[in-house]
C-alpha cells in the first residue's frame, strides 16, 4: 500500500481551498433560506412521485460519467443518456455511474424504468431539500446524504444533495454540481492501487460515503478555527460586531447538525442490514464510519455549547465595558461637583462673607480642594476602581 | 404523468394567498384561547360520547360533497342527508364524502348509526380541541389532524381540525370550514389524471394526509420569512416593540409544534399497521410523509433555537443602546464638569485673586481648558469610544 | 341519548364557580408547604402499614355514601359504619361507596379487614401527601389521584387527594373534603339516564377519573386566563410586582405538573391490564382518557414555556424601563452642561475679558447657546433618541 | 397495632433536633470536598479489592451489636469479634449484626471470610465514596446507600454511606458513625410489637432501608425551609449575600440528587428479584418504598426548578435596586441641572444685560424656576416615576 | 495482602505531582486544537486503513517493553522488533507487550500481520483523534481510551490516547508518550504480589484500565480544587479575569466528558461480552470499573452545573459592583447637584435682590445647605444605601 502514490494533488486542492474561506458564513442562513421557501410552496398539490426538479440549474450541463471495473481493468468515460448504461449492467464489473447536474430528469426517468427504482426515489434525488434518508429494498439501496462543502468565491460554506443507489453491481452517485470531491476515489481504481478495485460496488459506496463524511470534519475545522478567533476577539476586544458573528456560528451549527444528525441511523441500518446488497466483510469498514458520525455529531454538539459560552463571555465582556464607562463618569463627577460647589460658594454676592475679605482665603480654598481631591483619591483606591 | 396538465391555477391560488400574511401573527394566541377555554369549562359533567358541537359556527351551512370514483369513471355531487350514502356504500368504487362544518350534528349521528362508528370517535370529531391521533378498529381507520392555514383578511395563522374515517371503500373527510385545500385531489381525481383513480381508499387519505402535512412548509416559510424580517431589524434597528413580536413567534411554533409533533406518531402507527384497511403498496408513501413529518419537526425545532438566538441578540442590542446612552452621558459630562470647574473658580468674589488681575489670565484660562478638552478626546480615543 | 335531561344546573354550578377565583394564586406554595412538612417528619420510625391519619381535618363529620344501582333500579343512602355495607356486597348490583374526610381511620379498618386490603394500601389512602399512583391485585384495583380545585373563598388552587378501591361490584371513593364533583354522576345514576346505569363497576371509576381530569383542564384555563392577564400587563405596564406574579405562576404550573405527570402511566396500565375487573369494552374509554391526560401535560409544558417566554419579556420590559431613565438623564445632561459652561464663562470675574463690555455680547451668548440646543437636538434625533 | 406503645419518645428525638438545624448549610461543598479528594489521589495504584479503609474515623471506638429474634423472642448484645457471630448464623433465628464505625477493617476481613464476601463488596464497604449500588449473587445481596443526617452542632447536612448485606437468615448493616437511626426498628423487634419478628431478614432490611429514605424526607424539609426564608427575603429585601444562599442551596440539592437518583435503580432491582433472598411477600412493601423514592426525586427537581426562579427572581430585584438609584439620580439631575443653568445666567458679568436692571427680575427668575420644577413633576408623574 | 510493600514511591510521585498544576488550563483548547485539525484535513482523500501516523512526534524513541508471566515466574525487557515476540506468543504464560510511542509504525504492521489485526484497528491505533471504541472478534479485543494526564512543565492537562489489544495469551498497549503509569501493575507482577501473577491477560487489561479511569479521578479533583478557588475568588473578589477562567474551566469539562462518555458503553459491553477472552471470574471487577466510570460521568455533571452556577453568581457580583459605582455617582450627584444650585442662585448679579444685603444671609444659606444635606443622608439612611 504505497500512500506516496495517491493523487495529494487532489488531496492538497482540497485541503488547501478552505484555508481562505468561512471568512463570512454570515450571509449562510439568508442563501439557503430561499431555496427551501420556493420549493415548499411548490409543492402543495402536485401528486406524490412527481418527477419534477424544483432546485436552482446550479451547473450548465449535466455530466454523466461512468467508471468499470474489476481486480484487473478499469476504465472511466462520459456518457449521454441512460441507454448508453444497457450493455455494462449485467456484467461482473462494478459500474459507478455519477451524475452531476440534476436539471434533466429525462436521464433520471430512464433510469427508474431500466432499474425499476421508485418514483418516490427518484422525486427525493431531485428535492435538494430532502432530509437524509435511507430506502432498503430487495433490488437496490438508496441513500440521499448532505455533503457541506467550502465555496471559495462566496467564502461561505454550502450544503449540496448527494445521492446514491446501490445496486449488486452499480452504483449510481446524483451530486447537485460538485463531484470532483470524489476524484480520489476515482483514481485509484484507475490506477488500480488499493483494495477499492478487488471490492464491490458496496465497498465504493462506503469509499464514497467516507469522503463526504471526511468533509465534514473539515467544516467543523472551520467552525473550530472561526470560534477560537471569535474567542480571542471577544476576550481581548470586545466589540458590538461580535454578538451577530456569534448568533450567525450558532445557526451554522444547526444547519450542521440538522445535515449530520440523521446519518447516524442511516449508517446503523447499513450495519444492521442483512441484505444481499452488502458483503459480510464491509461491516468492519462501516462500524468506522458509523464512529466518525457519533464523532461528528460529538463535535457538533461541544461546539454549540462552546459557542453558547461564547455568548455568555460576550455579554459579560460589553457589561465590563459599561461598567468602565460608569466608573469614568462617577470618578469625573464625583470629584468634580463638590469642587464646583465650593468655588460656588465664593461666587456668592453676599454683602456679608467675611471670608472674601481674608487675604489668604483664596489660596485656602485651594488647599481645601487639592485635600477633598486626595480624600476621593484614596477612597477610589479602596474600592479599587484604577 | 403530465404536470403541465395538472389544476395549476389551484396550486397557484394556494401559494399566492400566504404571501401577504402572517404580518402580524401577534393576534394569534389571544385568538385561539377563548374557544378553547370554553370548550374545556363546558365538558365537564357531560357523559363520555356526547355528540354536541361546541365550537364556534366558522361556517354558515354544512356541506357534503360525495365523489365516487374507480379506474374507468368518477363522479362529484352534494347531498344532504345521510340516508342518501347508503346506495353507494356496497359498491368496489371508492366514495369519498366531504364534510365542511361540523355544527349539524344530525348527519354526524346518521353515519355514526350506520358505519357503527363509535360514539367518542364522533365527540373527536366534534371536539375541535382533540389532540391529533389515530384509533384504529377493525372495520375503520380514525385519524385528527391539525390543519394549519393562513386568514388573509385578518392576517394571522389560523388552527383548523381536520378528521379522516377511512373504511375498505369509502373514506370520510370533516374540516371544520376549510375544504377547498382538498381541491386538487378533487380534480386529480375527476379528470382521471395520475394513479390516483387506479388506487384504493388507502391512497386516497394518504393523498389528503399528504396536502394537509404541505401546508405545514407553507406555515413554517411563513416563520421563517418573519424571522429573517426580525433579524435584520433587530441586527439594524433594535428597538422596544420586536420583544414583543419574538415572543409571539415563540407562542406560534409552540403552537405549530403541538400540533404538528403528535403527527410523527400517528403516521408510524399507519406504517406499523397490518389491518385489512392498508395495502401494502401503500408503505413507500407513508414512509414519505413520515420523512415529511420529522422533516418539519426538525425544522420548528431549529426554528425555535434560532428564534431564542434572536431573543438573544435583542436583549444585546438593547443593551449596546443603553452603552450607547451611557456613553454620550460621560463624555458630555466627563468635558463639561471640569471646565465648568474652572470658570467656577474665577468667578469667585475674593479680594486677593492675583490671577484676575494679570492681563492675559482670561486668555491662558482659555488655554488650559482647551488643553483639558484634548486630553480628553486624547483618553476617549484610547478607550476606543468614538 | 338526551343531553338536554342531563342536571344542567350541576354543570353550571361547576363552571361558574371558577369564573370568580385564581384572582391571587400567589400564596399557594405556602398554603401547600406547612401540610407536607408535618407528614414527613411525623412518618419516620411508624412501622410501614400504620393506619393513622396525619393530615388536615377538613371536614367537620365523615359521611359515607352508598349508592347502588343496575339497569333496572338505583338508591342512594348515607351509612355510618362498615357493617352497613355487608349485605350488599354480594349482590350484582353495582355498589358506590363515597366516602368524604379521612380523620375516621375505623370505618377504614373495617373496610380493610372485610374487604382484605393490603395496609399499605389504606395507608395510602390516608397519606394525603402520596405520590398519584396505582396497584393492582387480583381481587381489587387501587388507584390514588390528584384533585385539582379552586377554593372561592380563600382565591386559591388546592390539590386534594382522591382515591378509588374498584372491586368487581364494587367501588369504593375516598375524598379529603370535597365529593359534590362527583354528582353529575351520581345524578346520572338516580335518573337511570346514559349508558352508565347499564354498565358494571369499571365504567363508574372511568366516569369519575373522567370527571377528576377534566377539572385539571379547567385549572388549566385559569392558568391561562391568569398567563394571558399578565402578558397584556407586562407588555403594556410592567412593574416591580410581576416578577412576583410570574414566579408563583412558574411554582404553581411545578405543583399541576407534579399531580398529573404521573397519570399518564396509571391510565397506561390501566388500559394495559388484562384482569378479571376491566372489562374489555372499556378500553375505548380509557384511551380517551389516556389522550386528555396527554393533552394535560402538553399543555402544562406549552405554559411553562410561554411562562418562561414571559420571564424574559418582563425583565426586558424592565430594562427598556431603565433605559428610558438613562435617556431622560443623558438628553437632560447633555443639553445643560455645556449651557452652564458657557454661562460660567462669562461670570468670571477677570479684569480683561473683553466679550464682557461688548454691548451685544449678552445676545451673541443666547444665539450660540440657541445654536447648542439645537444641534444637541438634531443629534438626538439622529439617534433615534425621540 | 398499637402505635401508642411504640417509642414514641425516640421518634420525637429523631423530629426534634432538625428544627434546630440548616440554618448555614454554606459549608456543606467545602465539607465534603477534602475528604473525596483524599480518596481519590489514594486509590491510584492499589491492586482492586485491598480492604484499606481511606475515609475519616469518624467514632473513636467501633462497636458492633448483634439482635437475633424470631416471633417468640428476642435478644440483643454487643460482640467484639466475628468468632462470635459463628453459633447463631446456622439458626432459623434471624440475625442481625450491626457495626457502626469502619476503621478497624479486621473484623470485616473476618466477616468476608466466613460468609463468603467477594473481595470488591468489602472494598465497597470501606469506600465511603461509593456510588449507591446493588450486588445480588446466589448467597447474599449487597447495598450501598446514602445517608442524610443534619449535624446539630456544625450546622450542616451531612452524608454518610451505609451498607447492608442480606443473607438467608441474617443482615449486616454498616455505619459510619451513625446507627442510632436504626433505633426503632430495634426497639420494635425487641418489644415484639408490630408485624417484624414474625418476618424474615428480607422485611427487616426494608425497615431500615425505609428509615434511611425516611431521612430524605426530613432533609428536603430543611430545604424547602430554607427555599421559603430565601424566597421572602429575597422578595421583600433583596440583598447581596443572598446570591450566596441560593448558589449553596443550587449545589445542595445537587449532592442530595447525587446520593438519592441511584437508589431508585436499586430499588427496581431488588423488586424484579426472584431469588431465594427476598420473599414473595416483600414486593407490595418494595414497591411502596419505590414510591418513595420518586416521590423525593421528583421533590429534588421540583426545588431545584424553584431554586432557578429563585435566582432569576433575585436577579431581577437587584436590578430594580438600581433601577431605583438611577431614577433618583435622575430626577435630582433632571430638576436641578436646569435650574442651575437659570442661575448661571444672571451670574454672567456682562455691562449689557437688560434684565440685570428691572426691579422684579429676580423674582421672575424664581418664578421660572419653580414653573419648570412644576413641569417636571408633572412630566415624572406622567412616566410612573413616583 | 501487603499493602505496604506496594511501589509506594511510585503511588506518591503520580500523587504529589498533580498537586502544583492546573493553576493554568486555559491554554488547554488551543493546545488540543491544532493537532486535531491538523489531522481531520489530512485523512481526505486516504484510503480507509491506511497505516500512517498523523499525530506529533511526543517522544525521541519508540520503546517496546515485554513482560511475561505466570503463577510462578516473571520478568520483563525491552525489545526492538515484533519478530522477538515471536517465541513467546504460544506459551501459556501472559505476555504483555506494551509500546510507548507511535511514530514508528513499521512494529504495528509487523503485529498487524502476524497476529492478524484488521487494518481499521491498526489505523484506530494510529489515529490518536479517534474516539473511545471497543472492537470484539473472535481472536482479539480492542480497545480505545483517552488518558488525562497533568503535564507539570506547562501546567496544563493533557489527554493522551492509550489502546488495547487483548488475546487469549496475551495484551498489547499502546501508549503515545507516557506508560509509567502503568508501572505499578508491573511492579505489582515482576515482585508476584496480590493476585495479578495468578490470573490471565484479561485481569491484566482490567488492571490497567483500572488505573486510567482513576487517573480522571486526580483529574476531577483538580478541576473540583480549581472551583473552589474560583467560587472563593467570585464571591470574596469578582474580578474581570474570572470569566475567563469559568469559561475555560466549562471547556475543559467538555472536553474531559467527551474523553469519559463513551468508556461507559465500552465496560458495559466488555461484561455483556461472552467470547472466550474474558473468563466469567472477571465480571465483578468489570461491574466494579463500570461503577467508577459512572461515578466520574455523574461527578462531571455535577461539577459542570456548579460551574454555570458560579458563572450566574459571577455576573451577579459584576452586576452588584456596577450597583455600588452607581450608589457613588448618585450620592455624590444627589447632595451636590442641589447645593450647587443655592449657591447659583447668589451668584447672580441682579440689582435688587433683597437677601444680598441682610447680614446674616449668607450664614443662613449655610445653615439651610446643611440642612439639605441632613435630609439626603436620611433618605438615603432609609433606602439603605449606606
Amino acid at each position: 500500500m504505497k500512500n506516496s502514490n495517491l493523487p495529494n494533488d487532489v488531496i492538497n486542492k482540497i485541503i488547501e481551498v478552505p484555508k481562505t474561506i468561512i471568512e463570512a458564513p454570515i450571509n449562510l442562513l439568508k442563501l439557503l433560506a430561499p431555496k427551501r421557501k420556493k420549493k415548499a410552496s411548490a409543492k402543495i398539490g402536485l401528486p406524490p412521485g412527481s418527477i419534477v426538479y424544483l432546485g436552482e440549474k446550479k451547473v450548465e450541463k449535466v455530466t454523466i460519467n461512468v467508471t468499470e471495473y474489476d481486480e484487473t481493468s478499469a476504465e472511466s468515460y462520459e456518457i449521454n443518456s441512460a441507454e448508453e448504461i444497457d450493455p455494462f449492467t449485467d456484467t461482473p464489473q462494478v459500474t459507478w455511474v455519477s451524475v452531476c447536474g440534476l436539471h434533466e430528469t429525462d436521464f433520471l426517468k430512464q433510469v427508474g424504468e431500466r432499474f425499476k427504482i421508485h418514483p418516490l426515489v427518484l422525486e427525493d434525488i431531485l428535492n435538494t431539500d430532502s432530509r437524509p434518508k435511507i430506502e432498503i429494498t430487495d433490488d437496490y439501496l438508496f441513500i440521499v446524504m448532505k455533503l457541506l462543502l467550502f465555496n471559495p468565491e462566496q467564502k461561505i460554506l454550502e450544503t449540496e444533495q448527494v445521492s446514491f443507489i446501490l445496486g449488486k453491481t452499480f452504483l449510481f452517485s446524483f451530486s447537485e454540481k460538485t463531484d470532483e470531491i470524489f476524484n480520489p476515489v476515482k483514481d485509484r481504481i484507475l490506477s488500480q492501487l488499493g483494495k477499492i478495485s478487488k471490492r464491490g460496488s458496496d465497498y465504493l459506496l462506503y469509499a464514497l460515503m467516507d469522503i463526504v463524511v471526511d468533509h465534514y470534519f473539515l467544516a467543523l475545522e472551520k467552525v473550530e478555527e472561526r470560534i477560537e478567533i471569535l474567542d480571542d476577539e471577544v476576550i481581548n476586544n470586545p466589540d458590538r460586531s461580535q454578538i451577530e458573528s456569534i448568533y450567525n456560528l450558532r445557526n451554522l451549527l444547526l444547519v450542521i447538525r440538522r445535515a449530520i444528525w440523521p446519518l447516524r441511523e442511516i449508517v446503523n441500518q447499513l450495519i444492521k442490514d442483512d441484505g444481499d446488497l452488502l458483503d459480510e466483510s464491509i461491516e468492519p469498514y462501516l462500524r468506522d464510519l458509523y464512529d466518525h458520525t457519533i464523532h461528528i455529531t460529538e463535535t457538533i454538539e461541544q461546539q454549540r455549547e462552546v459557542t453558547n459560552g461564547l455568548m455568555e463571555i460576550y455579554l459579560s465582556m460589553m457589561s465590563n465595558k459599561m461598567n468602565e464607562v460608569m466608573k469614568v463618569l462617577t470618578v469625573i463627577a464625583t470629584i468634580f461637583i463638590p469642587l464646583t460647589f465650593i468655588v460656588g460658594i465664593y461666587g456668592m454676592n453676599f454683602k456679608y462673607m467675611p471670608e472674601l475679605n481674608w487675604p489668604w482665603a483664596y489660596f485656602a480654598v485651594w488647599g481645601v480642594m487639592i485635600g477633598v481631591v486626595g480624600m476621593m483619591f484614596y477612597f477610589f483606591k479602596k474600592k479599587n476602581w484604577f
